[in-house]
């Protein structure tokens, strides 16, 4: 990781500490980790206070974090993690509140308190939030794994035939991405047929069969970040039915990322793409139509009903409506947007989108 | 999953709930979902009270769940899990004390107990220490996991050849898993030459030489229930010193295994393993000398040198000592153990093992 951009990164988050009169962060999560570290192992924690970022780690990781953070200290703990955080903390003077993020369990945060025997307060979201916006290293990453991806996947297509099973091809995905020099930002969904109804179907021995169709739901993770896409192809021909349902995904598609802007509102771009399918007379998915993606597969924003607040230029984020008719068929598209002041760029366009047949 | 083994381990949890005086226990951990439940998939939490289970899922799941969990109540939340869990306790008239599993996080507990608005106890270990020993229907999972892994890598060994990456070769391996119908328990870890002195080194685009080291490190999830083996080969001949390496390390494990049996102090097992390496004259390795496998990769027991308590007939664990010199070489040798009356059965001794040159 770049020196300078790790700084930026210390330096805004410490902005937010400091409007939330927080000494001292202790960061648990760990994507938050990697943000503000650059460490991409695991069983790490950081600290970070008065503008210093450090990194608690154990003895299986402190080569590679020598290696990954140069604008942090490195503590190698030998006990346990919340002693070794509370040893750090005890040596500031000026220290008063320390804050531990939420998303830590609850047995940590027991075993933090009795460690540091101060007040200790639990906050939410603060490097989330910055996270949202990307930086240019950010956003570089996140369009080398949308382009791995999409190189991973027209290596892929080639080696689709009737019999191969859902695991398999899973299987053969996955090693593109690997040979490509990435891994998979979570585990590749493969679902043939009635089996895209589930959303999250778990790939299975089921054969594709000579009149098929195929759902595929992937990504490369790069140096920590992901990319997320999600394609529908058919084998000997689709049906009707599945052609009007592909058209009308992808028309709600279409239409929700015409609404993606710098300052749009979140329930608008959700709206719309829900809307496009409702008077199709299609039933309307029970997901999000998009989310954030980054160091995590799942980030701030989450497009949904629900959803406040408004886009800001440099999220990157998925725009996948789908519809799902169980024991039928289920078709979702997903594209990786970049948002910008006066729209969006489509990152993953190239991926193979072949509408219909492919053999 | 078997509606009569679910209903078994319910029972023992219901003993362990009583003793505790525990009415209503809500599980958060995904381990101890699937292993209460039957449920494989994500984001859902059960709910034991009265010998009856509720998964609490959403409608992306609720398909799976109604094949998966032949045993308990099925709960299709539309609105946050907390609410959803607070709505079922409240129909319950005699329940007085919940108790929620420490893993969850402090943002989660918080909303349980703003939701249910009554008396909230965390508990910690209660369904991890009924999944220390197996049942039947696990040991057969696991037994299937490791044999899967033991194809998977036989399959894998003649295509390495000089100039393969790590990754690639990570990748080719996880087909083989994924072609024989499982996933992996975790990241496979690829290592050549020096890099196998990180125990948990990340599969690069290193290539492998002429004269080189190998550490595999990797498994096979069947059914939810893990394998965990680490073997390492040479290519083009083994320098003596990694002989003697090899050598200690066999040894060290040949004599950790002697120790497991029921009963056996933990502590034991992991100093035998240890006192071998130490009086090699080589270093003694960081990490535990083993633990155990089952839903979690990691789970109960862990053999370290602060461990407490004794070995179980119907564990499964891993004894896994290594030797590791940065930027020089790492070797790990990894078996699973299954824990009898009167030693082990190493579930994982088929699994190739060439001792020092693979071509």
């Amino acid at each position: 990781m770049n020196k300078e951009a790790l700084k930026r990164r210390v330096r805004k988050i410490g902005r937010h500490l400091r409007n939330d009169a927080i000494d001292c962060l202790v960061v648990v999560k760990p994507a938050n980790v990697t943000y503000s570290t650059g460490f991409l192992g695991d069983d790490s924690w950081a600290l970070i206070a008065k503008g210093r970022v450090y990194l608690v780690t154990d003895s299986r990781y402190t080569e590679q974090a020598q290696k990954e953070c140069p604008a942090c200290k490195i503590i190698d703990r030998a006990g346990p993690m919340a002693e070794a955080i509370a040893k750090i903390i005890k040596k500031f003077k000026s220290v008063q509140t320390v804050a531990v993020e939420k998303s830590t369990s609850v047995a940590e945060f027991e075993r933090l308190k009795k460690a540091m025997k101060s007040r200790l307060r639990t906050v939410a979201d603060i490097i989330e939030n910055v996270r949202g916006v990307k930086d240019s290293g950010e956003i570089s990453a996140i369009k080398t794994a949308a382009s791995i991806a999409t190189r991973a996947l027209s290596k892929t297509l080639p080696c689709i035939k009737p019999g191969i099973t859902e695991s398999e091809l899973a299987g053969f995905l996955d090693l593109q991405i690997k040979k490509l020099g990435a891994k998979n930002s979570f585990e590749t969904i493969v679902a043939f047929g009635p089996n895209a109804s589930r959303p999250h179907h778990q790939p299975s021995k089921r054969k594709l069969k000579k009149k098929d169709t195929i759902l595929i739901d992937f990504g490369a993770r790069y140096n920590g970040y992901c990319s997320d896409i999600t394609r529908c192809f058919t084998v000997g021909g689709a049906t009707n039915f599945y052609k009007k349902v592909f058209e009308v995904v992808e028309q709600a598609q279409a239409t929700a990322i015409k609404v993606v802007k710098d300052g749009a509102d979140m329930i608008e771009v959700d709206t719309a793409a829900r809307k496009v399918i409702a008077e199709s007379g299609l039933p309307v998915y029970g997901h999000g139509s998009g989310h954030g993606i980054g160091l995590e597969i799942h980030e701030n924003p989450f497009l949904k009903p629900e959803a406040k607040g408004h886009l800001s230029a440099g999220q990157i984020l998925t725009i996948e409506p789908g519809v799902y008719i169980p024991g039928k068929l289920g078709v979702r598209i997903e594209d990786d947007c970049l948002v910008t002041k006066t729209g969006c760029k489509i990152i993953t366009r190239n991926c193979p989108h072949l509408p219909y047949q492919i053999c």
